[in-house]
């Protein structure tokens, strides 16, 4: 799966020393999104817009604001996160993702 | 500085254990490109075709094939590598590039 006609910023966003890295692109519409990768590990991660977070590799678990559950999520699937707020990630498989804001 | 009216190929390139990690993207011509980071460590990388290493960020020293030389190179600056070789990188502050194949 490609995403077409997209503008790409080539410089990587580098989060937690690495622990995460991603790259900025644009539709052709101006939605902004991101493709990256989380490393094995445990982390938090803040929220300004909504987002969505659609893995196309590995596995995590998830604990979404208000929850005290940890939920498994894996390549193919995708969870919801509300804007300003924050979300645990706890990587057990190196994950491949497109995050999809607003 | 961002390129338009690219394809991007969101699954993440991961390379010795994440030490790089880059994306794939193609030029409205087909043009095969990547945007990546490489953390500090010292590294040996094959080509195929040949390549053009565009430097946007960080430092690093590069052994070109056929020369003991180790030449270091920053931001702003590139430098190429035959096809069907392979060069010699230690990056001392972490690397975001663009990579021209061919």
């Amino acid at each position: 799966m490609t995403y077409e006609n997209v503008t790409l910023d080539p410089t990587a966003n580098v989060y937690f020393d690495g622990a995460c890295v991603s790259h900025t692109f644009f539709l052709a519409d101006g939605t902004r999104k991101s493709a990256g990768v989380i490393f094995p590990s445990t982390l938090e991660f803040g929220t300004e817009a909504p987002e969505v977070m659609e893995l196309h590799g590995g596995s995590c678990k998830v604990q979404l604001p208000g929850s005290e559950e940890w939920t498994t999520y894996a390549a193919g699937e995708s969870f919801s996160v509300p804007g300003n707020s924050s979300f645990g990630i706890e990587v057990t498989e190196t994950l491949s993702y497109v995050c999809h804001y607003g």
